[in-house]
């Protein structure tokens, strides 16, 4: 093999995605169906920019279920994290039949890390870094609303450290999300330069997985097309047109992909040649 | 939307992907941690070509498992499943662990079948079509020894009706395999010719992806990248190398994906406009 690594890689795909315009209106019918199969409550993080929102509206949230809006100026800490578990245990609140992230990568990699502790317990910084995470978390959708984090595809959630100051994820299988809803009318209202400063987030994603030592065909794949989608975006007249909002969408879960798929992100061991 | 069909489609991808050159090797260690966690036999499908063959040696069967090669000359006909579901009851087999399907698209297709049916009962004709499986499968994993068919990837598994000489799918979310162990040594022995026309069947999985009606984003994606893998592999110098192994492997299962999650394949709903 001349070049590519071709380690043996375990790849966990998020098992499920819903897509299209207006997809988020499926959720609530997903969340029935969840909570008849695995009865208990929702446990809704969202993003805080998101309050008063048409979307939190959609969210049909129940009297059993509970919403926390989560402060996105800020990469999730370990210590935050910690504290919301902590407030969840001390109101009583049972173990949720689904959590549902909404909102950025900030939200996202919050409600990852939450369901792993909820079902692992102990504090966040025991799971900070490679598979550490010893059962699966409660089941979780994602709801991206805003497109490049590429959290909605990844193994991992960032969180500081708030002792060492050192920012690390929870990389591990159980981390991925369960179920993926990719609807771009949520970036209709984002503003232009986030938009556009995010989406570059996922550009660099798929240009560091083309440009890692871990690559594989299939990394490689993801990465690609993740590149071919933003140009598409970047270089057109209206970047946040209907269709470019899609592609963005699509652009930044291949580039979650890509990581997760090419990268150390995923090996489970190597056998280096 | 000009150019998309934006209908909401609900996708189920593979969960797992295990992949790269000697991964088969993986798969004992897989299937135990599966008997752990969901005690009972596991059931092998294998491509009649294996029998005697290294590939079987390494599946590691044990004496409460159970291993059927599967003639691959024809595609499946519903009377065949129906045989091979009525021999297992008649023997006493009890509900497997795990059904692994080694081979070509004719013995990955029954092994879904089967695994549907040992779980939802009936014959198999009864399930030919439309989301009409009822509760999950029996748990899956595919080990492709052919590249091109997409039956890793897909949401159907194709069966002749022995009554009306039609052939038509298990179309249903619950078809799609669990686990997909993509090993590209297992294809290093197929002959040239066969390596390329069936290759050549991933190649217009992707192109009808393109060319099809009901295309979004993701589906694009999948089959572009699918495409220019096959472009890699076709016109080399050395098509069976071990990179274009493998980069083929990549494009039969983005194949498979492509026509999972743009065509009407993966529907939910259409809301056309």
């Amino acid at each position: 093999m001349t070049i590519l690594d071709t380690g043996i890689k375990n790849i966990r795909n998020v098992s499920r995605c819903t897509l299209g315009e207006g997809s988020l209106a499926e959720l609530p019918r997903l969340l029935l169906r969840r909570k008849q199969e695995h009865p208990g409550p929702v446990l809704f993080f969202a993003d805080q920019f998101l309050e008063g929102s048409d979307s939190i509206k959609k969210l049909n949230i129940g009297p059993a279920d509970k919403l926390i809006f989560v402060a996105s100026a800020h990469e999730p800490s370990t210590d935050g994290i910690d504290a919301i578990v902590a407030g969840l245990h001390a109101t009583g609140f049972q173990k949720p039949s689904c959590i549902v992230g909404i909102g950025g990568g900030t939200t996202m990699d919050t409600a990852k890390a939450v369901a792993n502790l909820l079902t692992n317990g102990g504090k966040a910084e025991e799971y900070q870094g490679w598979d550490l995470v010893k059962v699966p978390g409660v089941y979780k959708i994602a709801v991206p609303t805003i497109s490049g984090t590429g959290a909605e595809a990844t193994r991992t959630c960032v969180m500081t450290n708030t002792r060492t100051g050192l920012k690390l994820g929870m990389n591990s299988d159980f981390t991925t999300y369960d179920h993926v809803i990719m609807d771009p009318s949520l970036t209709a209202t984002v503003p232009k330069n986030q938009y556009f400063y995010t989406g570059v987030d996922s550009y660099f994603h798929s240009m560091e997985v083309l440009a890692g030592s871990y690559r594989n065909v299939i990394g490689d794949a993801f990465a690609r097309e993740g590149l071919t989608l933003c140009r598409e975006v970047f270089l057109s007249n209206d970047m946040m047109s209907d269709d470019n909002r899609e592609r963005l969408m699509i652009a930044s879960y291949f580039g979650g992909c890509a990581i997760a798929t090419s990268s150390t992100g995923s090996c489970i061991h190597f056998r280096r040649g």
